[in-house]
């Protein structure tokens, strides 16, 4: 009843939730994150004027998010949920999924800062998934 | 160890990821969420009075839904989680899940409005599920 | 691209989710939610000074955390989501997690009482999962 097999379904569910655990903790590595966008990505956020185009920029932007969350003395969280996919001949993945992003500072209380619409293209890389294009959208915002 | 496939567990998360979707945006299509519930299909909500019976007043329903979000200005999202599913003989399946609804004003804070225990009859029909029958009750009420 | 059969990674969604079902709602059943850990089982929490040993001290702590949500007249759920799932040779698993705690009040409005970082140790037995040793650690405190 689906386009997609119950593996490549699963395995995008634990590629984002090993891809976001990477920058959340004490542990964040954001070069490590940014290897889970191919060297060309696009990262694209409403609100943005411009996108971020390749690697670099992706990891630049990381660092820096990483960072400014680490001197706010955050935990902060990315769940993703709501997770669709779709197959494309050419064997990449759509997938459309919502975000929420929970942030607890230290002795709380928490706050769900941003519930978000997202959108990536993935294609298979050396036996893994990689992200090309990310877009993600805030609620709230009219753009 | 379980007592279905997976291919049944990610068909139904994909297909409540998609059916959730089609009322949450810009490009709401109520008509579209209506046709996931068979012609005769139950909603039943705790608090409400009445049971809606058959998908001519889910569909008046949740037009009437959509508009006042529109109206409202929010964007809405509904989040389902920790989903268990349990196959019957005849074929069609019994879920229990959580929802979350998640509204975000324009300009901001989001709020989570509510948490819900919900349960599903889904029903295979021309190689897709529909929902017979959706019991939902709102935490915090006592019916 | 996984090191997990999707099998196994939606019995564990399954597992989680009937597990933590069992202590939410008017049928709360502590002893059902003990015995699916392991008799020599442990369950660590981050800022407890030591952890609980054994299913009989992990089933008296439930008790009394379920009595205490009755008495305080909540609905409590627990979501868990972010799924990662690592295969060990010798059959059993290892999974993080990350946690929601959304606690709704008679009447409302519900909170977000907590974010929380989990992982287990889950070992085959009788033909299910039980868990080994769970350890929690809430965002937000540092110890």
């Amino acid at each position: 009843m689906s386009d997609v097999s119950a593996q490549v379904y699963t395995d995008v569910q634990q590629f984002y939730a090993r891809q976001m655990n990477l920058i959340e903790g004490a542990d964040a590595d954001p070069d490590a994150w940014a290897e889970t966008f191919t060297e060309d990505a696009v990262f694209e956020a409403g609100g943005q004027p411009e996108p971020q185009v390749g690697r670099e920029a992706i990891r630049a932007s990381v660092r820096e998010g990483v960072a400014g969350i680490a001197a706010a003395g955050l935990d902060f969280r990315h769940w993703f949920g709501m997770l669709d996919v779709t197959a494309e001949p050419d064997g990449s993945l759509r997938t459309r999924y919502y975000a929420l992003a929970v942030a607890t500072p230290r002795g709380g209380p928490l706050g769900v800062r941003g519930s978000l619409l997202c959108h990536d293209h993935l294609v298979p890389r050396d036996g893994r998934w990689q992200v090309r294009r990310r877009s993600v959208a805030a609620d709230g915002r009219r753009d």
